[in-house]
């Protein structure tokens, strides 16, 4: 399997910073105020292991014009002095009487000018990044100044993939493509589900991934309660579906997606749940092009795993894919995205098989002008057996 | 090696709850509303990877009498449900209308008087996992009730750490002295950088860990500029100074310590360096006993590393560990927290080697009526040599 080149070109961050500078311009932003990785790592290319450490604040400030200005711990300096940054001011975090604030503050006050607005991410799937009573306190300093809703700039911007964000998606599915084939070799009857984590976690690595930040899954007889759950201690025995559910990262993007395995041969409800789920997400590529809407794919396997019924508890049928295992967005009835060349998408049926019992099946796809495109290996309407 | 149990007994988490409640009643607080992984994994035990999708918020009340109270996406129903807590209220998040902002109204108003104050965590350490528009609508929604600073009532008892506690950090550390122990074995000059993280990632996982969220490292001439950086791909090469530091977990709980291995004998300065360190940990060690403050061991350790100096670039010599990588104190001159049995703690200190080189070792001590004693099993001055 041959890997992508690690990194972006020097031009991919600063097309993607004018593109949120022209979107500031139409939103009166005066600049927009990032506290979180992968809203820093989209600008900058900044990618460390280390945001797993809450002590830390980290901002960047991205001004209507100009280049973004790094506002950050002395711990991240050369690392962040490797991208195309060149406005990097430290402190020496953690600083209990001022950590950070004072230095962002004449960071943002040199940058906006009184009247102006700067932009924080608000909305769905954001939070900041910063103790509240920093951001109170930065609030206070900055007035007249105003913080405000970044009207989602920087998650409209990226929904919708380059070419070489994309290639790194491909390559950590093709990844975990590799590792759900080998799984049958390394899993057995008896065997813990803890010790096939472990194992299929090995194999992820083995296969080329830099690491694996998810792995959820389950196994139980004729279907699972819960797809979100760390393994139990408890043995694989025959009758049980294994579902193993991985996000796994190359360079720093995600695939996400599971695989569904019998442990001997499948009941007949098991065998077709599971048809029923391969339909279902085959019933959505095939419409998946652009123009056709978000709600459009919910309804197209909806009416397959679900004819005439309600959305599922779960609450969504997949959704978007990239930086992060999720993204914007999310395939519900009320999502009305209208689909684009370069969005990256996880379509994520579920089916109860019994009362309190499901299977959910999920693969990767990408939009191209043509349709949909697998980036993850599609599976056959038959189990894989163990 | 033998595994301590998994998850905690129930009184376990009665206690911490009733030890909030105590601190809550003299800050005349009416309810805490817990919003990020560790403070609803402390009171609840819900232990999930699936915080790595940032989609859905995640809700706990903890009013200062009774039972908490779960608020919380449809998906995180079945795994609440087998913790202790009785009373969960679920919505079929996303939902782009209202994201569960009525419901954990509904249950606040319920739960705290109408001149009540609601702790929220705002201090140095936390943020607030919600979008901040939807935080504005709930203390809008709220109102006359308010939403004010925890006075970091779950930082502080976090601090220090149950016997159970103890024994899964520990056992942790011992998964990670194990993988650094066989790590020679596995790696030779030649690989290059990002193979040896596979590899070892691969080891910690074949020694027990239930997963690697943590691996930062660097190998570099007489040592490195850098303590935060993934891996590249290059090559080890004779004379570079490999440094690995991992947080991995078991059972939910973390250790965080490095090693460093020297490719060919080391030259005089960076062994030099390496004994150093280690004598640095040792002057903490000696004196970590309770009564004695963070400050001081800050201060044993920077007079062995940085004699007459001051703090160090990266802000502090190591912190708190347990259910995040790094968790309160901090080891900086500032810290004036006194030592009590129970503490986990790194320590972590640093040399520089040459202008932009240093060397950073870290071991984890746990404190005791008698003094430290080594979670990490503690290193010789002589390097370690691939």
């Amino acid at each position: 399997m041959t890997s992508p080149p690690r990194g972006f070109h020097v031009g991919e961050f600063r097309q993607r910073t004018s593109a949120a500078q022209a979107l500031m311009v139409e939103q009166g932003l005066a600049a927009m105020l990032l506290t979180t990785e992968p809203e820093i790592r989209y600008y900058t290319g900044f990618l460390t292991r280390f945001w797993e450490s809450p002590t830390r604040p980290w901002f960047v400030i991205l001004p209507v014009s100009g280049d973004p200005i790094a506002v950050i711990p002395s711990i991240g300096a050369h690392l962040m002095g490797q991208s195309w940054i060149t406005d990097i001011r430290t402190w020496a975090a953690p600083d209990y009487t001022d950590d950070g604030i004072g230095l962002l503050t004449d960071a943002l006050t040199e940058t906006v000018p009184k009247d102006g607005r700067i932009g924080i991410a608000d909305q769905m799937e954001s939070h900041v990044r910063m103790p509240l009573a920093d951001l109170r306190r930065l609030e206070q300093a900055l007035a007249p100044r105003r913080l405000v809703g970044d009207t989602t700039i920087t998650r409209r911007l990226r929904m919708v993939k380059s070419e070489a964000e994309i290639a790194k998606i491909a390559h950590a599915a093709q990844i975990a493509t590799r590792a759900f084939d080998r799984a049958p070799d390394h899993v057995s009857p008896g065997m813990s589900l803890s010790d096939v984590f472990r194992r299929f976690q090995m194999l992820c690595l083995e296969d080329g991934a830099d690491w694996v930040p998810y792995l959820a899954g389950a196994a139980d007889a004729s279907g699972y309660a819960d797809v979100i759950s760390p393994a139990t201690d408890t043995p694989l025995v025959s009758g049980d579906v294994l579902m193993l559910d991985t996000g796994l990262v190359w360079d720093g993007y995600f695939c996400d997606f599971d695989r569904n395995y019998s442990v001997g041969v499948p009941s007949a409800d098991v065998a077709t749940a599971h048809a029923r789920l391969i339909d279902a997400t085959h019933a959505a590529t095939e419409i998946a092009k652009p123009g056709v809407t978000i709600a459009n794919l919910f309804h197209a396997m909806n009416d397959v795993v679900n004819p005439g019924g309600e959305a599922m508890e779960a609450g969504r049928l997949g959704h978007g894919l990239g930086m992060q295992l999720t993204e914007w967005p999310s395939i519900i009835p009320q999502d009305h995205t209208v689909l684009v060349p370069g969005m990256v998408l996880t379509l994520e049926p579920s089916v109860t098989v019994l009362p309190g019992k499901i299977l959910v099946h999920e693969e990767n796809i990408v939009i191209r002008e043509s349709g949909a495109a697998f980036l993850s290996q599609p599976q056959s309407r038959d189990m894989r057996v163990i």
